[in-house]
């Protein structure tokens, strides 16, 4: 049974409200703008230095780091490099969002590479999840199809490389040590269809991520709040939409209004039982 | 006489909510994010692919690719002629836009070189299209204006590089071989007043007949698609704006809601004469 | 007492509107999409040409460029330095926006390089302006803290490298020579509690002062009327939207609404005091 709940999770929200945490961000073009936009909306801040001369100098006095590889090249790519050492060396929690890894051998080379580094947390799609877990020479899982709960395998075998993963779906499954330093598995229920619809949702959550990491309790309950806060809000954003463009509108509303009474009253944060054979 | 009509639009679009082709973008930094929106309102998805190392491997497996010359580097610029190449030697139809050609020397040299690897369209603006088809040797319309039926005489010449060209502006001009492999000029009306008001709905368009090549019967099927797709969802969003903020908000609902009884109900989608003397 | 005042906020504002002018922005990652938006709306134009072959031939005919040091790397920081050679000797306005200026160094020599091209304008936050004007070589100011009027001494010192200077916060001091050359200091209040929850907003601002320096009478007025049209249309904008979602909205569409009208009702513009021992 963890000990990873809504109240956990309503914590955390309180926390980041009070403390502001300020995110440096290396990702995709595709999300730089609405992924700034999310964490100002839930009520961290945001600075996106992905360069090679500042990259490792800020990771070192940001609050949490996210390195999401949705369109790297080799300057980013670089960047990347060194933003993950000097956040490992800083103490400084970091994000590995690994976008696409598996189908493209480049970025999926850089994935392993940034391992060495371990992130605090992993936060993928289930097909990322399964696919990174491959490459990183465990094939526990790097067969199976595409729902989240077929990544659950593969997360566990990724805690080698870092304290907590998470695979994104329709529910997401979340996999960490509690504050006894049990491995438990936790799953967030909510979401709305209309998610996937708009892009750079889940790239924002790994920056969402990223700023819960850097005023969570444990790197679980930072990663489980982060889904939370997101499935909660797009719960309440679909309810005043009618369609992706005012989903989008409404998304970010939301997750500016949600505080941690809404936490409380709407999220479905639950423990789910881990497949026999875990070590703890 | 063509046989483009909303029927064939509304068999397209039914098409591509069936088959959800994958596009490939690259595309400029502007239109990153609004781009992959419009693509997945309307019914496709998106991977902004566009690094040296990658670009080439995901042309060959996507459904159709979009090279889009808004904001290239040195590093992009490379990508653009890899994923081009590969495109056209795996049969993934490929759209160039050719943002910016014709004022800025460099990327005129870069869309020229581009041609060679035989876009499946192109689609731009009137002058775009008119400067494009100097550039290739072919002076005819260069000195016209820009007026989007002053660029035809372009377009048409174009198709000696390509097989379907389109030029956008309050009516859009579209020509190319229809199902017998007759030359035919197919115009759309429809659209915004807002439209230019809001960056990146021509970028995304062209996203956007990546998509519909996919899955259409023909490339100038395909194009039609698109522009009547975005002719009809402008349409309805400025009913439903009260200025460019919302018109954007409304147009992304809208490409969604559009369905194919929309399109049969309000495309206008007709034939034009071609001048004289073209060849067929 | 300064001659800048709503009527000749309200005068650039109709100039704008009659000119449509053309903006090359330089600008970062996360700001592009958004800044052109704004660009669009208020009722001027954007080209991004960041890239080192063309940037500088576009800055000798754009009617303003802007340079935003928001997310450098070493192509665009080599386009940021032909872009503004060639602004200045072709006589086109161009504004320096020094983000993150400070508390980074790379960024830091960039910004002090880019001073030698005499920017029309440079605008920022406090900190940032502090932190420019101690990096040029003056300290006046350096050890000052974050309230924008605290600015007021560095952007005098920084009328030695450009025209007009501007400190942003939830009051606005701008600094520079009247219509008879008399240093003053203007204030501009309104502005809503939402704007920094929205990113990119000051980002556009910067581009709103290329687009109204190539109107207005003076650099002064020009840096003025920008400031004011974001104030007037933000607080219109907060009265219209339920979080940072649907500000960012409402805020493009009033900045689309706003006339001249609209300024001479809502414009706050005053001048304030200088500091004793400023030279005119």
């Amino acid at each position: 049974m963890s000990d990873v709940s809504a109240d956990t999770v309503a914590s955390a929200l309180e926390a980041l409200r009070a403390q502001v945490p300020l995110v440096q961000s290396l990702t995709n073009i595709v999300s730089a703008n609405f992924l700034t936009n999310v964490l100002l909306a839930a009520g961290a801040s945001n600075a996106h230095i992905d360069n090679v001369h500042e990259a490792a100098g800020f990771a070192a006095i940001a609050g949490g780091v996210l390195v999401n590889l949705g369109t790297p090249d080799d300057a980013t790519a670089a960047a990347f490099r060194v933003a993950a050492e000097a956040a490992q060396s800083a103490g400084t929690p970091w994000v590995l969002d690994p976008v696409g890894v598996g189908g493209l051998p480049w970025r999926s080379e850089i994935a392993v590479d940034l391992l060495q580094f371990h992130p605090t947390a992993i936060r993928g799609n289930a097909s990322e999840i399964i696919a990174l877990a491959g490459l990183g020479g465990d094939t526990r899982g790097v067969d199976s199809a595409s729902d989240s709960i077929d990544a659950v395998p593969a997360a566990l075998a990724l805690l080698k490389y870092t304290d907590a993963v998470s695979a994104s779906g329709p529910v997401d499954y979340v996999v960490g040590r509690d504050r006894d330093g049990v491995v438990v598995g936790v799953k967030i229920s909510g979401g709305s269809a209309l998610l996937p619809r708009v892009t750079s949702t889940g790239c924002s959550l790994g920056g969402l991520v990223a700023a819960y990491l850097a005023v969570a309790q444990t790197p679980l309950e930072g990663l489980v709040a982060a889904h939370t806060h997101v499935a909660v809000a797009s719960e309440i954003a679909e309810a005043n939409s009618t369609g992706p463009g005012s989903f989008a509108v409404a998304y970010l509303d939301a997750l500016y209004a949600v505080d941690a009474d809404t936490v409380r009253a709407r999220a479905r944060v639950e423990s789910f039982e881990l497949p026999a054979g875990v070590q703890n």
